[in-house]
């Protein structure tokens, strides 16, 4: 069988998000399977680096599909730009050796949140951006911040009830900067837990506005109790910005 | 009478444009005054500097109306921006002498016209982009351009078919430059004609792509036939972008 390595980007706002769920046709993957499965005339089964909630945007999602053909990349990336919606955008179709594998091969994940900081409307990204118009004390969330990178357990920063998995990951960065009215906060990780991102990024607003100090994160990240941490940032403002192999 | 002046962006993505039509209740003017109305519990006009076409944007769009109390700009200003919808924004609200008038004060405005030049697809700024993937020569396109620039006839250059007002319009520049995929056109003068900037966008891209020479669009400046200037793009890449007084 041969393996294709598909990278593509989308607008997250009227999906579902991307992982197939039981009669849910409004996911990202069931839409590129049932396009792809259109144009191979034959069923297959795309494997994301990761899923993503409904609601987050991907600047850049990368999966793997096996296919009993030989594709000619360049007429199915046409074929599939023609006929996906205008929110899923192929970026690159490539064969990759068999052994491949979008999520397990995957070795560092970056997103980015992106905060609309003004009383100002947000007109034109308002598909993209979650408004919080309240100041902000961008030293005290930067400060906070730097408390995650490094190796820890991130139980208390996931919704995952799954205690089977390890909740331990890597941070190797977080920045958080200004550029006029937007806040951008990116982290970049070995990889993430469920809702690992919303929730960090939801700590530090809480840490920014002060209704939390940084020595309450960092106790939530010595207890391991969700309640310890902050709130679940919306989806809105969240992209999946790069994925490394 | 007291006189305001409000300052607002919108997305024309689903708006019959800026200006009431008979029974049409989908654009932007209606939208405003019917919420003005809700507020101010009084019936207002308000005049724009000038009409937008339907799919058309505005980063900024300028406007004033009458109205029979003083006003406190802040509260309605705050009232506005939580009543108006999210495509709607107001940006500024203040008293300004009786003399002001939106349309008839106005002493230049700046439209951008927004190109997606590439294959790969645009998947964010879709409602903002009129997407052109095939090549295009900027520097005839710029050389073209400079036979604009100056007092000129328009007459080619709108579907106007109103004779009785002057066709003639100053436009002090045209700039064309390149951002990545996006190609942005940029347009300042006195004043616009019905569907000027989509005319002369349109006439560019046939000079960019080569089916117009620049010589082409001399002869339709003089002859002031419409039939020889080029197509009238689409209205989602287009900008209102500045407004002067």
């Amino acid at each position: 069988m041969a393996n294709y390595k598909l990278t593509f980007c989308y607008d997250g706002s009227r999906y579902r998000g991307w992982q197939n769920q039981n009669n849910v046709s409004s996911t990202i993957q069931h839409k590129m399977e049932s396009v792809l499965k259109d144009i191979l005339h034959e069923e297959v089964s795309i494997q994301a680096s990761g899923r993503t909630d409904a609601g987050v945007h991907a600047r850049m999602q990368v999966a793997n599909f096996h296919c009993g053909q030989d594709l000619e990349p360049a007429r199915i990336l046409s074929q599939l730009r023609h006929q996906l919606p205008q929110d899923i955008g192929v970026l690159q179709l490539e064969p990759v050796p068999e052994s491949f594998h979008a999520r397990l091969s995957c070795t560092g994940k970056t997103y980015r949140y992106y905060l609309w900081n003004s009383e100002e409307p947000c007109v034109f990204q308002r598909k993209y951006r979650t408004v919080y118009p309240g100041p902000l004390d961008l030293a005290a969330m930067r400060n906070a911040s730097s408390l995650f990178t490094g190796k820890h357990d991130f139980s208390a920063f996931t919704s995952s009830r799954n205690k089977k998995h390890s909740s331990v990951r890597t941070i190797r960065e977080i920045t958080i900067s200004q550029d006029g009215p937007e806040i951008i906060l990116e982290y970049s990780a070995d990889g993430f837990l469920y809702n690992m991102v919303r929730i960090l990024t939801g700590s530090l607003i809480e840490v920014g506005s002060g209704e939390k100090t940084a020595e309450d994160l960092s106790h939530a990240l010595e207890s391991g109790v969700r309640a310890d941490a902050g709130f679940t940032a919306p989806p809105q403002g969240l992209f999946l910005w790069n994925v490394e192999y």
